[in-house]
């Protein structure tokens, strides 16, 4: 193995660990929602440091391979997929750590009934973020097309759950604040979807070298 | 100028022109909402199109750069700092949407009082943007630097103007649908503050070679 190969295998490793980091915040703030659990919403608000730190590290190593490599075709797409997919996973760390604030609120405002929508939505995302990313390790372009689709469920389910919110709202004062704190789960839920949905994206331009922003949404759409 | 140096002025060119459409759009939907303006929201629907053909078109060059040429230190910078720029340019565009398609729902519903606050935000809102993009050009820190204060401002000012429709939701029934209008505006207005700052943090990068990210923030807030 070159330097160059070394180099590359060390950016794949560290992107991965930023993966399973953000995975495992999405998963504890989705725990401090549906579980109340105020230590699940502490370890998020915890690991944001972690997850800054190593976005930073990953966005020098891919910049020091490309300076010091200039690398071509594949090597060069991959480089710039982990720096697209780099930026996303911050973000999604970012929006873990929304969650666990809005569970903190959840936890200090009464008990509202209809929950049960959000940890069937948080599902779909979790299964989203978690394809997207494994499309991106195998390289599977029919994994991210997968991805694609999931999107517009999502959508559409944070949309009823919209509309029985705001009614909910509508009948008791008592309900805006809770109600609130849940629109803003599922809203971002949906904004950690739009990020599954930017890697899949990511994933078709490294494997295939052909940008499909833009067009398979619509191609998924029909 | 070499051929590097063409597609490097070719990029910048694209760019700006990338910066003119989103500036525009953020300017139409808050016409829409400001002045319950539906032709400035349609125009804003109708220049999406445009802005996600220019991001690929950039996207694509940036990276044709990078492979033919191979650019080293402050032009390698440069490209990245583009490729990341894009992206922004791209969701601030989809934020402008957002707002014309909010703007849309609240011409529909009944006029409410408390919009006095949006004027105020966006105005803040749009100098930061500018001031980002022009700290691009210039390749000025200390203006970009102006940027990352601002951020705080809008939060806290985003934060009251909260309180104030929650209020306001939970005096009438009647006032929550126009309320989460208005608050997803504001919202959105939050999210185009934070694409500015991601501006104003890739020209630090970009001029100084730094990456400035996740420690600039602490650094203003002190």
């Amino acid at each position: 193995m070159n330097r160059f190969e070394e180099g590359l295998e060390c950016l794949k490793i560290k992107l991965l660990e930023m993966s399973s980091l953000v995975e495992n915040a999405i998963q504890c703030s989705i725990d401090a929602v549906v579980k109340s659990d105020q230590g699940a919403a502490q370890k998020v608000l915890d690991s944001e440091a972690r997850i800054n730190t190593i976005e930073l590290e990953i966005d020098a190593l891919a910049i020091e391979l490309l300076a010091l490599h200039q690398p071509m075709a594949s090597n060069l797409r991959l480089i710039i997929a982990v720096l697209k997919i780099n930026t996303d996973l911050e973000r999604m760390g970012d929006l873990s750590v929304a969650i666990a604030r809005s569970a903190q609120s959840l936890i200090e405002t009464p008990a509202i009934e209809p929950i049960v929508d959000i940890p069937f939505i948080a599902g779909l995302v979790q299964s989203m973020v978690r394809k997207s990313l494994d499309a991106f390790v195998a390289g599977d372009v029919d994994l991210a097309l997968s991805v694609l689709a999931s999107d517009d469920i999502v959508d559409s389910l944070r949309t009823n759950y919209y509309h029985q919110l705001v009614s909910f709202m509508r009948k008791d004062p008592q309900n805006v604040n809770p109600a609130l704190n849940l629109l803003a789960v599922t809203r971002t839920l949906e904004r950690l979807a739009d990020h599954s949905t930017n890697i899949a994206e990511d994933v078709f331009f490294f494997v295939k070298g052909v940008d499909v922003r833009h067009r398979l949404g619509q191609a998924t759409n029909s």
